[in-house]
């Protein structure tokens, strides 16, 4: 019996989108979802009360960087990631496969795993299925992630296909490694880049497998949004319709929604509180710059229409302020209503798949965000 | 009618501390108490709803800083400085007096005031009595701090002499300059370093141009603590008994509780939240350098017989996790741990001159934090 469930609740006739809800050992969360990412066991300048507040009900941590500092048995004897960093939430976990190919300029892959060097003093360090399965059992999250090549973009449909193959195996490594399949949930990850064949291949090899969820990986990598579209129109068909669809990495409101129109259900991404410690907000109107000059004097909350704690108590001209004299306090509110904003959003989205009008929301999402525009950025 | 006033409860019979309370426009505060230091409309790291919950009443915060970022008028715009940060309790500014003396290696101390150099573009700045009014009444503070010369220690005492002349000076321009005595209390400062008599002399100067409150200014600027302990002890005296006493700059746990036997009723420093942020928390049983590596696998509290937010909380091993990777969620625990241990000590100060064992208290906590052994450090 699979710790992790998911329920299909009904499908938006608009789009095809899909209302569900996962059940995980740490409470259950309505999808499609975005989970804010705690690289170090902490999102960033957040802490965990405040990831309540906003009604995220479960988060990303990162393998890799855990493995690192403060190293797993640190946190295995801490009684686990949820102890650790007491947060009561879901958490799901990355496989490290993703910053050991980002990060590492110097790497050897082979069939066993991947010798890389560490990114923080370049010491000499070896990752596999094992491995990965090892770290993330010691961590206990909720969702653990299979250990997965990620090629970069564009790669060779050559390379792809020697690339997934080898993911495949690796997939069937890390079930066996697994050591506790009752506690912890472990997902595949469907790659194959942009080629239709060889995700196809890959989600047969995954489904095969029996996974209790899948992702979608390789995307979000660089590619433009009309591949990553494509990409995802061809692949989540592929999937079982009563296991949860993960599109990894990806985090801009557009996305988000496209995204849970191709029957994604679960999200995860840096974006909007990378951009919020660079002074950068989303709101119902648009990308705001909050470092800019003209917020000097401008006493209005970051999002007029928004009733988050942030936009009820501060304004702009303050959180300018802090941030251009690169106080901490005013990161964690750009933070905080970033991740609300997407939070929120997603409860928009999820409105609109039960009342079959996700279509008719994009559009006018698209149109007050400014994604209609010429040139629009993409956050 | 000035808008602070002071009650004195009772006074300590084994040590001759003060209880008593302060009012002022933004509610009333116990004495003695610890006000943190918020230098750019921001207690570092905190939000002021932590401030709340750690029951802080006053804080402090800094002309100089708020003068040149965001500068008076956006904070005079914004309906002053407690609607500016957000912050419904009392606030002290400084008179920038310090920082002009301390941050600006070239300045030049002319009767009308003193020019010297921005310490952020080495712009030529020129504050004055007159000016440093005009930026604390934009700002909107509870208690304004006149303009004084902070004379290096040591200084002889001839220009010690000179400087408490211009001070008491200044005094007399800054009362003038004032332009909301009705809703702002302007405290006197005096200087003297450790002569006895300039001490007196200042003191008389102040008293008979009747300030709501004093401040002893010159001390916590490197002198040994004896020297500060005398110098207190022939000053408070010289200071009226219906006022409010101010110790600038003071915020060890031993200064505090030696500064509330001789007689002060306020102290301010940034202390607490600055070795906070370097990985050290004050405890029960003294300094924790929750930092160091020993502390890696400890799953204790910051301190075991704190009952803060933080040490209900969190352990060692996750803060010192976080503050090794700079994650500035560990500051903000550190910060609020060392924040929470301060105002208790002072309730705990306050009891004790309730029931007349305020000296039995030094003791035991000198020698529980560590303060008698020799060698000690004294935070
Ligand atoms: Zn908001
Ligand atoms: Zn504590």
């Amino acid at each position: 019996m699979t710790p992790i469930t998911y329920e299909l609740i009904k499908t938006d006739k608009q789009t095809g989108a899909r209302l569900g809800r996962v059940h995980t050992p740490h409470g259950s969360f309505d999808t499609p979802t975005f989970m804010p990412v705690g690289t170090l066991a902490t999102v960033k300048t957040m802490s965990p009360e405040e990831l309540e507040q906003i009604d995220a009900k479960i988060i990303l941590s990162n393998t890799y960087h855990l493995w690192l500092r403060p190293g797993e048995e640190i946190i295995r004897e801490a009684g686990g990631l949820h102890s650790f960093m007491n947060w009561k939430g879901a958490i799901l976990t990355d496989s490290g496969g993703f910053q050991v190919f980002s990060l590492s300029d110097m790497r050897e892959i082979t069939e066993e795993g991947v010798y890389f060097r560490n990114h923080l003093n370049g010491d000499k360090l070896f990752l596999s299925p094992e491995k990965a399965m090892q770290i993330q059992n010691a961590l206990g999250s909720d969702i653990m992630m299979a250990f997965d090549e990620c090629p970069p973009y564009p790669a060779t449909y050559e390379y792809m296909k020697q690339s997934v193959e080898r993911t495949s195996r690796w997939a069937e490594r890390c079930l066996k490694a697994h050591e506790r399949p009752e506690e912890q949930g472990l997902f595949g990850i469907v790659q194959g880049g942009e080629f239709e064949d060889l995700r196809k291949m890959s989600a047969q090899d995954l489904v095969s497998l029996d996974f209790p969820g899948y992702a979608v990986g390789g995307l979000s990598v660089g590619e433009p949004k009309e591949v990553m579209n494509r990409v995802l129109e061809f692949t989540t068909p592929l999937l079982p319709a009563d296991k949860p669809r993960y599109l990894m990495g990806v985090g801009s409101p557009d996305s988000l929604i496209d995204g849970a129109i191709r029957g994604i259900d679960m999200f995860d991404c840096v974006l909007p509180t990378r951009i919020a410690r660079n002074g950068t907000c989303m709101t119902s109107t648009g990308r705001l710059v909050v470092r800019n000059a003209k917020y000097a004097k401008d006493f209005r909350p970051i999002d007029e229409h928004c009733d988050c704690h942030v936009c009820k108590n501060y304004t702009r001209a303050y959180i300018r302020h802090l941030i251009k004299c690169n106080e901490t306090f005013g990161f964690r509110l750009t933070t905080y209503h970033n991740l609300y904003f997407l939070v929120k959003l997603m409860k928009q989205v999820r409105a609109a798949i039960s009342e079959d009008r996700l279509g008719d929301f994009r559009e006018e999402f698209f149109e007050r965000y400014g994604f209609n525009k010429p040139n629009a950025k993409n956050f």
